[in-house]
């Protein structure tokens, strides 16, 4: 039964396009993207896991997860270092009648081990900054700034973090950009997360990838298996079956 | 014009597709593969370069760079270990008339900063062996393990030495497989070869990468810039377009 939500002024409910999930979302932040989505997809998450989300935005990873997977983790800790929009997931996840599953928590990633202890999740999602400070429009909104730019959490951070709270034999997910690939790859293993799987995704054929998802195991043998390429679009700009299947909800609902 | 070529019992002269190239080649050692093609096409080798090809076998991919570069590089050294082998690279070269710009050297690898002196190469190229030392099939003539495996030679060595090689801002090209990717990466970042251009070769379109091009920089900014997929087969089995260019020689004659 779907509950009712709470929304404020300048902000609105969207359809996640999974289940029947309902996100609220406002101007002053983008919109969940589709690295959000890949990244849901991507990760292996099995009933019973704890999760950890570092940098949960909006929730939309967490509120995905629970789609996807069927039985659902056993809990999901989304952590938001912005007071304001984790204040706002945790009315997503409230309306969505999530709230004994997802647990949203204003914190600072850098602190999360310290937090929640070491070795306490099975599996760690992540879609960071991209960019490294100081690059890019410094005009636009604090709060997208932080989302976009490595302000308050650096590449390091995150696999650091994510290293110290995963399990051994545990999972990292990770969304990034494919130009910061040897960084990724360097830092995980430097933390004994060893790469294990990786899937590119470019936006049509013959075009470079513009995002890349990687999962590290926490201690794993050092062995990387490549997936096939994603392409988003087809030739004449329409989806392709598979990246419209993530958004029709037909993956979301095996 | 065509030399005459010094064939040996067991030896066979076949056409390298390239230009009026031949290569001799034997039932003892395994016949230039997909690779070594790939590698001559995707390596950056501009005229006047120096470059070095570590593990040459049977000259394959220095005779492909004279072909596919069309004032060609000033000098190619071919190194090889296996003196039988490096003994038959030099007949080929001779046949080819290119004995002025490739000279092939018996030696071992490990020592080639040592023998050639370290910052001299605007350009090293390697195909490598794969496979770790001990996995495999032990009754394969000692030629062909010490091609495919790690015996002589391992991935650390071919990097540390390659590192060696190259001048600042000279590049290495690897042709590898996916599964080592982290450890290529790794390597080469210790060894400040930064990896700036990267592709993976698919059998077909919906399969993993089954082969790994990559091109370092020496004390290269980090940035990494990956290619399209190239697919080598189309759904009915035939060579894709890019391949048969390849083999065809309508790119190695641009």
């Amino acid at each position: 039964m779907m509950e009712d939500f709470e929304l404020k002024p300048g902000e609105r409910l969207d359809d996640l396009q999974a289940g029947n999930l309902r996100i609220i979302q406002s101007d002053d932040m983008f919109s969940f993207s589709l690295d959000a989505v890949l990244l849901a997809h991507f990760a292996h998450v099995r009933s019973r896991d704890r999760v950890i989300d570092l940098g949960t935005g909006s929730g939309v990873i967490p509120l995905l997860l629970t789609a996807i997977c069927k039985k659902g983790p056993r809990e999901i800790v989304a952590l938001e270092i912005q007071e304001h929009i984790a204040e706002r997931a945790g009315r997503s996840v409230a309306g969505n009648g999530l709230s004994d599953t997802i647990r949203v928590v204003h914190g600072d990633l850098r602190q999360a081990a310290r937090m929640f202890g070491t070795g306490t999740f099975d599996v760690v999602t992540c879609n960071p900054p991209y960019r490294p400070a100081g690059i890019g429009d410094a005009s636009v909104m604090e709060s997208i700034r932080i989302a976009k730019h490595e302000i308050t959490c650096t590449l390091q951070d995150v696999v650091e973090q994510s290293a110290k709270l995963v399990k051994s034999g545990g999972k990292v997910a990770l969304v990034h950009r494919p130009d910061r690939l040897v960084d990724i790859f360097y830092e995980m293993r430097r933390n004994k997360l060893e790469p294990k799987r990786m899937r590119l995704i470019h936006p049509r054929e013959h075009t470079n990838p513009h995002i890349v998802l990687i999962e590290a195991i926490k201690d794993g043998g050092k062995e990387l298996r490549i997936e096939p390429p994603l392409f988003v679009h087809e030739a004449d700009g329409s989806y392709t079956e598979e990246i419209r299947k993530m958004y029709g909800g037909e993956i979301l609902r095996l």
